[in-house]
């Protein structure tokens, strides 16, 4: 294997199973590639609704070796790759790559399936046990790992071709066409499975709700839908509220969610048609729920909020704080009643959100973003993809598309965990380049990305805690000793991809 | 240039400017080919709103030779072709493919524009004036008619690779979302423009009401968006009630609306779950005013209705005699106000609604279409493109689509118009196949297509005039001295191509 060092002085291969890498290139590289060309072919009129999975996997084809793929949307209630993937296994099929565009720990059978063989290969975020696995060494060949922009447009361009494409909906006709915004099990909006559904060579749709042609609203048309399995369930639409979606009651991280709303004023960006990326995370939960409070104290409207939704977002909707929620993924039922409801809330693809290698993405027009992270080291590199003790156990998610897409990128984050320093001299494992990030604020301190200093002249005078951010690493190594040495093997876990398809580092294997 | 002859014992060349032609197979050819590859490059961060069409046609580097594109959603209310083409013209840009879905009376302008030479040929229905220069032999190149379904497939294969699409939107965002359903000239869905957004190598949006970013409902993403243009007014979206939008009040062809209306009910079809497509023209329209009448009296309850949607059809879903309605063009403007308000009146794509090559559409659901007709032949052929003088007046829009998908279709028209039979021995053109043609019903009886023995059985027995098709059309020739003679030239004016993309018949220049 070939090696090269990229533009965030990462050593990192040059080619993965034939598949030519490009190193990370310190901004984001706008190459001219064509699509991948899709086979049309046509419905002879036959049934699409067939029994069983067992049966639908036999009719598309499913081979030792192919590329299945899955969304994540019903997150850690999903019941559907778990059964889908028994099923697979049952049937004696092996060596695929599994691209599901996250799993959570509901998933851990897959485990079983790594060291059985049925799953041999990875791309796709891996959060929990998984993740822990593939880092052990079990895989064939290294994970890829990359954003929910990325990922679409890998698929668009071929670099990730998915043979066949599961696809769980809430609910869905005998032709096909689907959604998860209604039926028992509506979890929302499926921003993952648009790309899937239209560059897969098979596309199945696996639901709890089958209901007489046409299934109203259409997420996904029936123009791209092979088959259709009827289950009793794709999982409980609660799990969608994985992760904390509880506001934060820590004094710490309230005073830091205190100060992301004092820059974001400080600023200028806070008026009338501000825009921001919520998420989850009892600290971004909290700057959500204090900009609602400034923004209504100012009478200041803002114009539209990115997903992941939660209440606290379609709160500033109903009561006209912000004007739009443009939605890939809903955090809680809330959110999900609110996309039925009100029609300044709408779905949109992850292709359409955050792609960054189209003729514009929603992203890239937003104010602000506030995002955790794992690690942040004195480069303003984010790691959000492996522990500090070199385990690979989260995804990328959206995190350097919302970072590299906003006007300012904030990251919440303690200065240091237990013995753990979290600002520090090199993250374990770079997720988000430093030159996307601007802003770091700790419970010890903010640091100001060097780069920004317009934001510096900005927040001066103010009575904001601000440092350097070797200031904060010296914080953090005070009071932690330091970072724990890192043995590591010449073994490849996994890439990190960055959103433009570049390699922005390698997970190397733990001794 | 060589000929074949098709399985609708037409002659028609095999090729046509370097493109391989497929001759029509007698059914849908079901080829395995691969889709167009599109070029996809990044946003650069600059404004897409642009000062002027000129600035735009600069910006997206329109060139001699390349092909222009523009939906007809406005039809004869449409401002935006007649100002774009004017503007390339005076630009001094020519020899352009023009592609635009169809044009209407109201671009007559474009003919100076054919005869100086800036559109040198024409893929795309033309009604009226523009087809009728073109039967002079105006252009350099035999035109190109598609249906709807048959357009958007080729441009998904790149049969028709369009340059730059202009696309005429009611709203639009700075970033390029934008929709017809909403703003002064909302004129409804835009079905047509789907297939050119995904797939024109430059989109320019052309707006007269640009709202702050997020524009919604958003119809088309600024994924594709590479410009946007804002006008004073891109037309009249009273325009789109072009033809006759009112029920005939002729008692000839109100019986003739009565008689479909039996004759599904003969079939067995109305029942609950019971779907059609609608149309404009005085008949059609009875016929859906009757259906409704029916099916109300009789307390059934339809699937779903597809546009051409008129308030005749938005009656039905808002007394709930049918569930859902799926548009691609609005007919009037009662039509446009029911997609903005009613839930299940949604919007789709041409792509969705009629593109045979796909994994399915929806017109091959529907129970039944009810379309007209220029001409019928005795093999049950119908031309609906030119006149019985051999004059391209019409497009195809989606009539063999229809006719091709629904279980029965019936194709309403006079025995004679005139002194010119209307059914006849051979017709001028064919452009729907006489195989996807299951019903005429004429003023003076009813042809059941031979090949629907079924139906025959199930009429059998009732009151209904049954004849043969000869019938008719020895009715036809007795009433008006039979066809008059046409003296065709060796020159082709234009190809018809089927769904499929074969071609079904070629209109030769009269001498």
């Amino acid at each position: 294997m070939d090696f090269t060092t990229n533009a965030a002085g990462r050593k990192v291969p040059t080619e993965l199973a034939g598949r030519k890498l490009r190193p990370y290139e310190g901004k984001l590289a706008d190459p001219i590639y064509p699509t991948l060309q899709k086979k049309v072919k046509m419905w002879q009129g036959d049934d699409k609704v067939v029994g069983s999975l067992k049966e639908a996997i036999m009719k598309v084809g499913l081979k030792d070796g192919m590329t299945v793929s899955f969304h994540h949307c019903l997150r850690n209630g999903d019941d559907v790759i778990n059964t889908v993937m028994q099923t697979i296994g049952n049937m004696g099929i092996k060596n695929l790559r599994f691209a599901s565009t996250a799993v959570f720990p509901k998933q851990e059978p897959l485990v079983e399936l790594m060291r059985s063989g049925v799953i041999s290969r990875i791309e796709g975020s891996m959060n929990g046990p998984v993740g822990a696995e593939a880092s052990k060494g079990t895989l064939k060949a290294p994970a890829v790992l990359r954003t929910h922009g990325g990922r679409s447009r890998a698929i668009e361009t071929g670099e990730l071709k998915i043979d066949v494409a599961f696809l769980a909906a809430s609910q869905a006709d005998e032709h096909g066409n689907f959604t998860g915004i209604v039926g028992k099990s509506a979890f929302g909006p499926m921003g993952f499975a648009f790309a899937d559904a239209w560059y897969a060579d098979k596309v199945v749709v696996v639901t709890d709700n089958l209901v007489p042609y046409p299934s109203l609203p259409i997420s996904i048309q029936e123009s791209y839908t092979d088959y259709v399995v009827s289950v009793d369930s794709i999982g409980s639409p609660e799990g969608i509220a994985s992760g904390t979606t509880k506001v934060t009651d820590d004094p710490d991280r309230l005073r830091i969610a205190e100060q992301v709303v004092d820059i974001i004023e400080l600023s200028g960006l806070l008026k009338d048609g501000f825009s921001f990326q919520a998420g989850a995370g009892g600290t971004s939960l909290a700057v959500v729920k204090f900009l609602h409070e400034r923004m209504r104290d100012k009478s200041i409207t803002g114009s539209f909020a990115v997903g992941g939704v939660t209440q606290l977002v379609t709160d500033m909707l109903h009561d006209g704080t912000i004007k739009a929620i443009i939605d890939a993924q809903a955090f809680d039922l809330a959110a999900v009643e609110s996309l039925r409801e009100d029609r300044n809330h709408v779905e949109v693809s992850h292709y359409h959100l955050m792609n960054p290698h189209t003729r514009s993405c929603v992203v890239s027009h937003q104010d602000v973003c506030f995002l955790g992270a794992t690690e942040v080291d004195v480069n303003f590199n984010v790691n959000v993809n492996t522990h500090s003790n070199g385990i690979l156990l989260h995804g990328t998610g959206g995190h350097s598309d919302a970072a590299s897409g906003s006007r300012i990128c904030f990251i919440v984050a303690p200065v240091y965990r237990k013995k753990n320093p979290i600002i520090r001299d090199e993250v374990t494992t770079i997720t988000t380049p430093g030159s996307d990030v601007d802003v770091i604020v700790t419970d010890s301190g903010i640091a100001i990305n060097p780069k920004r200093q317009d934001l510096m002249d900005k927040v001066k005078g103010s009575n904001l805690p601000l440092k350097t951010i070797g200031e904060l690493r010296d914080m953090a190594y005070e009071a932690t000793g330091g970072p724990q040495p890192l043995e590591l093997t010449e073994d490849i876990i996994a890439l990190i991809e960055y959103r433009d398809g570049t390699i922005v580092d390698t997970v190397w294997k733990v001794k």
